[in-house]
């Protein structure tokens, strides 16, 4: 029985690692933090925000992501000034990875020019 | 003891789903796909790639991903494909996010203009 449960445990901290291991190379890698905030909403927050709470919150809606589901953006007050890309590339060109992708250059070139 | 295993089993599947709703995401909103292939090896293909096996390989050295490890690109056919973005965005810019940006942009870009 304790066994069964020292396994358990074990299982549990493998997982948290793989997790941790999974948003840390995410971060890493495309500059956005993602976070689960509820079900089917996840927040992403760049590593280049000026402010730390310039979010931008997605929600998935007709289903399960990856699946038939979509993605929408939902206002924040960081979004609402983002209005011309999400225009361009989220209304327009329909893509999300091209809007976000946008608004990390964006972003980074507001940093590297003050 | 049978009670322990099946929690023991619910926990793995609980899990599973998570990590996998979690690369979900990323990549229906970066428009990357990671995977982990061996250990601190990352491979992310992007949504717009041209080809199935146009990937770009990261490595992680120097410690773990996020403590004060850094990344690495390696050399794919791939990466040698995009030369002038390697060359400012990581060397001269020093920002993994902005190249794979621009990488996304500009893939996307030429899907959208065949």
């Amino acid at each position: 029985m304790e066994s069964a449960e020292l396994k358990n445990q074990r299982l549990k901290e493998v997982f948290q690692r793989k997790i941790q291991e999974f948003r840390t190379v995410c971060y890493v890698l495309t500059g956005y933090q993602i976070d689960i905030t509820t079900e089917n909403q996840y927040r992403l927050t760049s590593v280049y925000a000026e402010h730390m709470d310039d979010s931008l919150l997605f929600k998935a809606s007709g289903g399960v992501v990856g699946s038939g589901g979509s993605m929408q953006l939902m206002e924040t007050d960081f979004s609402r000034t983002l209005r011309e890309m999400v225009d361009l590339h989220l209304h327009h060109q329909k893509s999300i990875p091209a809007f976000l992708s946008a608004v990390t250059l964006d972003l980074f070139s507001r940093q590297t020019t003050v």
